[in-house]
Parts: structure tokens; C-alpha cells; sequence
């Protein structure tokens, strides 16, 4: 069993929270949602989600993964200190983190993706390339510890490949 | 690979379509959506979804197995002939069906519930029972070739059995 940490804004793609979520919860992970404050966060599609935790509560060290959802949530939070802070602690420690669609927008406000390879939603494409990454027009891509996919048509290569890594960094 | 087939009508709860669909292509079967014409159908939360099929054009013995979302769909397709053909087809050959929150109504309409255990929303209980059928409350309940949910957040337990009965009957 893992411990896996979601970082949530308002208007996420609630696809992109909602599959992942239940998926790990499948495969018989504890998931913990954490969100600016403890208010409940809405997606973009209506569906709402009650955080666990909020930001400045999370202690990353006791997580073994890191999920980050797509849609506009990740703008209207990628310049959250605490956020920086949980996600530097993942890449630091090399634990395995998923991010799709708008996501890697807080991995580059983090500045954990120099030298990396990834993919993203094709329209923040020069900006991950302005971070000092190699962007890949493919469904998934898998870099060492991150795992990142375009858009929801994705989800399916998007998770196949996260559990894979998840299993294997869990033995 | 299966080949699986979605029954679905407009405002279906769009989790519990678009979970089991990209899970069954995480899991590497080819998944046929069928609707009432080639229109796009759209869900509850506004994700909307191009049929493969029509219901009348679909022949039930080219799939290994058949998920009926909920949401307000089933209401909606539950009268028609073609989608009680399909559905029976499944019941009469033993193969793994799956159904959650209202997707049971069509197994009402189709008339294959008598003597089975199930759950479904529970706003439809009473019409469960009177179908002939022992309703239980339970995140999901596996009975034969079927598998049954209540809500979304039952979806982790309701796909975990999906899968593992899948499997078996692949074997």
C-alpha cells in the first residue's frame, strides 16, 4: 500500500483528478487531495472534491507519489509556496510524479524540469521548452521518476505506465 | 484483448462512463461506445462522447463483455428493442457484465434480473426488488457474470472486480 498525494486547484479537468483518484484507490492506495484551504475545490465539469489537507499542512515526506491534474487549476496554483516546497521534495527524492495536460505548469514554477524530457497540454508547450526541457508529442512520456501525458485521451498509456512505475518503486 | 461494449444515452454520469472506458484501454481492450445514432451524446457534467455504433447496428456477439454507466441514461434507453436484444445476449451467454448507480434499469427492462443479487443507486432499490432480484447495500456485489455499484465512489471496488472477473473469463 502507498501513499498518494494529489495538489488541486480550483477549476481542475475533473477527469484528470477523478480517474487517477479512483485508480489508486483500485489498486489499494491511501489518497490524500490537498487544495489551497480546506473549502471544497470545484472542476471544471461541476464534479467537487473535499480536500484533505491544505497546502501549508502537507508534510511530502510521508508520501510515496505525487499526482497533478490538469485544467486551469495548476495556474492558480503553481505560485504557492508550500506547492513549490511539496513539489521539490518528490523530485529531490526521486519518487515517482504523474502530471498531464496543464500540470507541468507547476513543475516549471517548481524549476525541477531543466534537462528533463516530458509531454503536456500542446499549448504550454514553449513554456516547458523555456524551462529547459525536451517536449515530446507523444501520449505519454516517461522520464526516470516523472510520467506526463497531453490531454484526457491520454489517461488510459498515462496510468498504465504510472502504476508500472509505482509498482516498481514500491518493492 | 476483449473487446468491450458501452451502452449509453444522453446525460449519463459522465465518471462512470469515462472511468471504465479508459480503464478497459489502460487494460488493453479495444472499448465500442453505442448510443441511440451516431450523434454525440453528452453527460451530466458536459463531456461528451462520439458512438461507434448505433444500438441497432450492434451485433452482441462481437463482444466479450458490456458496462452500463448511470446517470440519467438509462432511463432513456431502457425502452428501446434493440438495447434489451444486446442485453439479454450477455445474460444468455454468461459473459461478464457491469452496471452501477441507474445502469440497473436497463437490466430491469430487459427482464434478465430475476433470482440475481445486485446494488444499484438506491433511489431504485424497490424497482430492483420488484424485478425479482435481492438488492444489497454494498460498495460492489458480485454475482455470476455480473457486477454492481451504487455511486462513483465505489467505482475503485466496482472496476477492481470488473477487471479480476474479466481476466478469469479471458483465460
Amino acid at each position: 500500500m502507498a501513499r498518494i498525494l494529489f495538489l488541486v486547484g480550483p477549476d481542475y479537468e475533473d477527469i484528470e483528478l477523478l480517474y487517477p483518484l479512483y485508480r489508486m484507490q483500485e489498486e489499494g492506495h491511501e489518497t490524500t487531495v490537498a487544495a489551497p484551504s480546506h473549502e471544497p475545490v470545484k472542476g471544471k465539469h461541476g464534479y467537487t472534491v473535499k480536500p484533505d489537507k491544505a497546502f501549508e499542512e502537507v508534510d511530502p515526506a510521508e508520501y510515496h507519489a505525487l499526482i497533478l491534474p490538469g485544467g486551469r487549476g495548476p495556474e492558480r496554483i503553481r505560485n504557492n509556496e508550500h506547492v513549490k516546497r511539496i513539489v521539490r521534495h518528490f523530485f529531490q527524492q526521486g519518487k515517482p510524479v504523474a502530471a498531464i495536460c496543464h500540470g507541468p505548469q507547476i513543475l516549471i514554477s517548481a524549476g525541477v524540469l531543466r534537462g528533463r524530457k516530458l509531454t503536456s497540454y500542446p499549448g504550454i508547450k514553449d513554456d516547458v521548452v523555456n524551462a529547459g526541457a525536451e517536449w515530446l508529442d507523444q501520449p505519454v512520456v516517461v522520464d526516470k521518476n516523472l510520467v506526463t501525458a497531453r490531454i484526457p485521451p491520454d489517461i488510459p498509456a498515462w496510468m498504465r505506465e504510472f502504476v508500472k512505475l509505482l509498482r516498481e518503486a514500491m518493492q
